[in-house]
């Protein structure tokens, strides 16, 4: 266990967030809400950030960048989407400051009150379908595929680190069709560029499904998830894409001439977005009570070298070796870090590297240098291993890609065990309280059912898995009809 | 002259602002003063992004992110800080929306105030010091390094795509040091490093050099720029790099325990930025009546192929070569894109890359097919060659390199041309008058004289370069001594 990290099984929750902390990701801010992340934090954030902005252009897209501010008439004009977001809305009222002149210091200039308020953007759709309405004119003008990575500000009231925090940096996709297929396709296209970014590069098996009703984006028609679940029992919503039909395109009257008889016809649309939140998913479901575990494909580093010295004389043989062992490394595109600080003890480096979670430690010595070997440790099992520095690099390559595939399989186990089917309430019931995880349950379809479920046990309906066979029964609570299982649990 | 542009000397600054549209850069969105970045505008501040961000590794700088918000408190805390900015800021007062009880519609709930107003970061100074109070508190907690890219927002209240707008896009470095020295080194060395960006690979030649007082940042002790000259004769500030002193240690109480005396000691701080407004520059230093011309460099492709066919069989032979082609520009690096849509002719085509500043255009035809040949356009000088298509990538690859230093050089001739020296003070205002351009002359280093010579000819120093000699002399206005000549200009 870490220098006082909270252990999982003693709180979870606590764990997590001394871990954050502990782990130089993340802080809270003076700002209440929001939270300032750290460069090890963000050096994550910027290879998740480099790996999904080319899955979005090998899919076509393009970035783009639009106002941060909305006007509060936008924003009204799509009903639900209005509903969904005005409880938590910055608001910017005024545009200027200026000194009191009673002595009470900066106030802000009542005189410079704004004629319209601005929202700070919670979302996108309304502003950027403002502006789409100027692109398109003619089916010529579609699609439109655009992406872009920003901030964005949802006044939430009880805020957790990455998890859920007031401001949060996302990419947000908003694409235009002539089409409804077209559109869906998009967005099953996007929920499924999601899904491979999860199980490939974060090592976190996902569930794809829609959302019940209830469940959906304000302002979509279908939304689309990836539910991962995280070690204390509980699903994470990862990552959703919405088809959005023509709603956005009827608030904002956004027509097109179509080829075919040239009437004018609404557009079609679709949103997707990940955000900050991905790294909380991260660290909950592959982390220990030493510290983070990440996977080699987002960590900052994948390897750290520790020299094991008695003085200048032997750092220096050592730091010989180690600078051609680096560059063997970097040749292959390994990213490897070398702690040659004389200021700290190697056990305290090995306890330091361990919460942060660097997938591969190499330690060596001088009888290491005698023998030609150094001692390699990997973060995943915490085993360790003699290795011979000729052709390290390769040994090091292949550890890395199993060290990624393991804890994936870790992962998935942990899903497996943790995924029931049942059939009876009481048995629901149990489950989510003594064992946790996914519940794979019949539910007749209504608001109604899911409302009470969720009052009484906390637990909702993550999605609706597409690859579930269809399947006759009985909803547990109701007993009315049902065509197939949904995937319950309590959730982040 | 591309369809429709005004030319430069006809009207230079609606030939500024039409390009912007036409190039499909940029566009004024439905909120006051904000842009909407287009896709191919985005590219280039992609690219710009890319490099810079390299840059700022190479220096030994890691990225981090903080709230776009700041506590009002806190704007106050550094005097001429808050003076500076208070003018403009985007005050949010608060943090819900609700409907109307008398069926307004969508109002702000008057229920929902902040009991602190919020100010959007016009940058970040004051966040990141109170954050640094709890990470530095003995000198092996520094130097901190770090670097935010982020969006700023500044209430100004007349806008120009790019070169002002009210949200603009940029990156803010944020260092703290032990001592003054290392410091001042490091304010230096990243104005270094935004001047060889700019010349390297902007094509844009700059003089770096100190403000004066009355133009520094608010809240620093030393601001040094990089002014660059565009094709009106008009400076534009391009990047700044700020040596803060202990100002903003002393306004957040930051201190840190010595190495020597183990005393607390205040720490030393340097910010830097450069934003959208790059683009601006970029645009106006190079372009001329039929488009943009982009440097190699920073272009969001640097070929653009067009097939000169007749018939989809003509087509396809031309595509099979064109894909070859592609293929051996791709592996050395050079980023291509073929243009076979059929729905437009070449000439349109042509145009409209010539107005997109490509930097080398391919054409082919069935004449070529047979002769092994392809006609080469290059867009700075808008000649043209007919090539072997055997080896063509090595060509294009020298050209693009030739493309390069011939933008850069053009600059600079255009500079040399339009720097003046001048003694009297009549001469000067005839040179701003009927020259325009960078004028060297020598002022008594006194704000008084400044802001005269601004008021009566609208020109500041733009800054004080450092390579100029000493040269005694006298101030052209009040005949005091001057131990230099400065750098004036009207500017943007």
């Amino acid at each position: 266990m870490a220098k006082g990290l909270t252990s999982r099984a003693e709180n979870y929750s606590q764990w997590y967030n001394e871990l954050v902390i502990k782990a130089d990701l993340a802080e809270n801010s003076a700002v209440r809400g929001c939270m300032v992340i750290k460069p090890y934090g963000y050096a994550i954030w910027e290879k998740m950030q480099a790996v999904l902005d080319k899955m979005f252009k090998e899919t076509g897209h393009e970035n783009a960048y639009f106002p941060l501010f909305i006007p509060k008439s936008f924003f009204s004009k799509e009903a639900s989407h209005v509903e969904g977001f005005a409880k938590e809305c910055a608001v910017v009222t005024h545009y200027r400051l200026k000194n009191d002149e009673n002595g009470k210091g900066i106030i802000v200039d009542p005189e410079a009150k704004l004629e319209e308020e601005l929202i700070i953007r919670p979302t996108s759709e309304t502003i950027i379908w403002n502006t789409y309405k100027n692109w398109i004119q003619s089916y010529r003008d579609l699609p439109i595929l655009l992406n872009q990575w920003a901030n964005v500000v949802r006044w939430e009231m009880r805020t957790r680190l990455f998890l859920r925090t007031a401001e949060f940096l996302w990419q947000e996709g908003h694409t235009a069709h002539a089409t409804q297929t077209e559109a869906i396709i998009e967005t099953k296209k996007m929920v499924n560029v999601y899904a491979t970014f999860a199980e490939k590069y974060m090592a976190l098996p996902v569930h794809i499904g829609t959302k019940s009703e209830s469940e959906r984006f304000a302002g979509a028609l279908e939304t689309y998830s990836i539910e991962a679940l995280m070690q204390d029992g509980k699903a994470l919503q990862a990552g959703t894409s919405h088809f959005l039909g023509q709603n956005f395109a009827k608030a904002f009257d956004v027509k097109f001439a179509s080829k075919e008889e040239n009437k004018l016809e609404y557009v079609w649309a679709t949103s997707w977005g990940v955000s900050t939140r991905l790294i909380g998913g991260l660290i909950m479901a592959h982390s220990d009570d030493k510290g983070l575990v990440l996977p080699p494909k987002l960590a900052p580093y994948q390897v750290i070298i520790v020299p094991i010295y008695k003085g200048e004389q032997e750092l220096a043989k050592i730091s010989e070796k180690v600078e051609e062992m680096m560059q063997k490394l970097r040749n292959i595109d390994i990213s490897v870090k070398y702690d040659n600080r004389d200021s700290q003890k190697p056990g305290w480096k090995f306890a330091e590297y361990e919460l942060k979670g660097v997938p591969v430690r190499i330690a060596i010595g001088p009888r290491d240098l005698e023998n030609g070997t150094a001692e390699v440790a990997r973060r995943d099992e915490l085993t360790k291993e003699i290795v011979n520095i000729e052709g390290i690099e390769n040994y090091i390559k292949n550890l890395l890609d199993q060290i990624q595939e393991n804890i994936f399989q870790k992962a998935l186990k942990y899903r497996e065990q943790h995924t029931t089917k049942v059939d009876s309430y009481e048995e629901f019931k149990e489950i989510l309280e003594n064992k946790g995880g996914f519940v794979l349950a019949h539910w007749d379809g209504t608001k109604e059912t899911e409302e009470r479920i969720k009052n009484e046990t906390k637990a909702t309906i993550r999605n609706i898995p597409e690859y579930l066979p269809l399947e006759d029964g009985v909803d547990m609570l109701t007993g009315k009809p049902s065509k197939g299982r949904v995937l319950f649990a309590k959730s982040y």
